[in-house]
């Protein structure tokens, strides 16, 4: 299961109500946060949503609306007795801007580790999830990030059973590995297990022209979480110009990716009422959704139904 | 007149209905900020406060609930489109640690003077406005601050009238400029002027232990803003081992200063509700009230009532 909480929906200036863009992804008990713009720590709190399992936190860039809030979250996360250490993977040059803004910070009580983007796109482990961070197209560098939690291919302990592996070995097959028996005989885990079954994925991207790496990496996302920066191509020159999406482009993103949901999020502070643009979104996508500060889902496995 | 708005009363960390303490002055068209927690340019949007004419921000330390909303309030300003400088007076290091911070911002419209604090008790001018920094005690170096808008002393047209001197010298000599007239003699100001009238004294301090300093500088403020981090002496140990106050201790300031009013703020996340200690605190100076997010009063001259 993937619990995601969008917990603000603002772009560049946060608003009475409206919280900068940011995402909490609960995952087998870890937390990654995505983005930590000013009032994050406020956004947390407003979710009711707990600051000491954030094992993760992925910077999409370095506009202020995106990291001003991070002193501010690592902060609470100190006064939540967090020890351990916390991992914030951000763009080059990482280290350098957020040394510098830690200069208002006290020692924290964990170690953090500072891990910068690469332009290649490649998925890492972290924690059993699956990570692949991508670049977009903004008027500085910045990325998207694509999470997957892989599910287990169903074990068949008739098949185990014919084939004479002791129970005690049945969960290091289960979860993938071949094991030795006693009698020398090396059993296979695809020897015991059904096919491949699909995992959940959540794709998020803000502040980006609609790139096709989007829709490729976010390929057949349960839950894609695209920027609306602006309702309609009025604004399309200054969304060309600036780096943003429209409403139709995010939705046009979710389509081609196959995506099962969208959500839009990142509202310019010109866009009161993001819910006045929705419906020409989806005729492009019918599954978006506005999204709204605190919205959240539990997406489960596909065959566990909703 | 001085008009006041407590913009936010928390301490430590903003809290979902609780900004980090930060107070609005506006006086004759400048506006003052003092201190700029995270989360301070959505307080300021949700007081209804205007982001252009803040001319000065006067930021008490470096601990970051009282500067970490400096960059959103800085963008939020170039957002308004204000060309003129701005001046931000901040303890030593400032233009350091203000650098440091401003990592994550781009060039802004406006000019940034940078100008540090000293220990010298020493009122300074300000666009007509007096203000007096103050060193008080927490664990690091802090300030408090007076503010002071003195008023004219009353202008006596019959005396102007009687001593020949042509009305287009009266604003001068109304503004206490001596003048010459034609006829070679010199009209002092006090001539034409009655006795000197009292203006109006803010006084706002926080994160302090209670040190003699801030009833002398704040003597007979019209309005003190202290913090009253602790409701009662059950956290006395912590509020003189971190150096702050509980509230009775910001009620002696203000009795002590002979203040028409005490304004509590910084409250710990841990007071959930300030005023259930009030009563305690009003035994010690009356006129004590809680402060709450958005308070606002217009101090207007002695004479010209409220």
């Amino acid at each position: 299961m993937i619990d995601v909480t969008l917990l603000g929906t603002g772009g560049m200036m946060p608003l009475p109500g409206r919280f900068l863009t940011s995402c909490m992804l609960q995952i087998n008990g870890h937390s990654i946060l995505i983005d930590c713009g000013e009032s994050t720590q406020t956004a947390i709190r407003s979710a009711g949503l707990s600051f000491k399992p954030i094992d993760l936190i992925c910077i999409t860039h370095f506009h202020a609306d995106h990291i001003s809030g991070l002193v501010g979250v690592l902060l609470s996360m100190a006064n939540s007795e967090r020890k351990e250490p916390v991992t914030i993977l951000a763009p080059p040059k990482a280290a350098q801007v957020i040394g510098h803004m830690l200069v208002i910070a006290p020692q924290f009580p964990f170690e953090l580790y500072v891990s910068e983007l690469k332009n290649d796109v490649l998925p890492f482990d972290f924690e059993g999830i699956q990570i692949t961070p991508f670049p977009v197209k903004h008027r500085v560098p910045c990325w998207g990030f694509s999470f997957y939690l892989p599910r287990l291919a169903k074990f068949d302990p008739d098949a185990a059973e014919a084939l004479g592996v002791p129970r005690i070995l049945w969960s290091r097959l289960q979860s993938g590995e071949d094991v030795e028996l006693d009698d020398g005989r090396l059993i296979r885990a695809r020897q015991v297990t059904g096919k491949e079954r699909r995992g959940i994925r959540v794709t998020y991207a803000t502040d980006t022209r609609p790139v096709p790496v989007i829709s490729e990496v976010g390929r057949d996302s349960d839950l894609m979480i695209l920027e609306g920066m602006y309702g309609n191509d009025e604004k399309m020159d200054k969304a060309m110009h600036d780096g943003h999406m429209i409403f139709e482009e995010a939705a046009g993103i979710a389509r081609d990716a196959g995506a099962k949901q969208l959500w839009l999020t990142h509202y310019s502070p010109a866009l009161p009422d993001p819910e006045a643009y929705l419906d020409a979104a989806r005729t492009v996508f019918p599954e978006t959704v506005c999204g709204t500060c605190g919205m959240h889902t539990l997406l489960r496995y596909p065959e566990d139904g909703r």
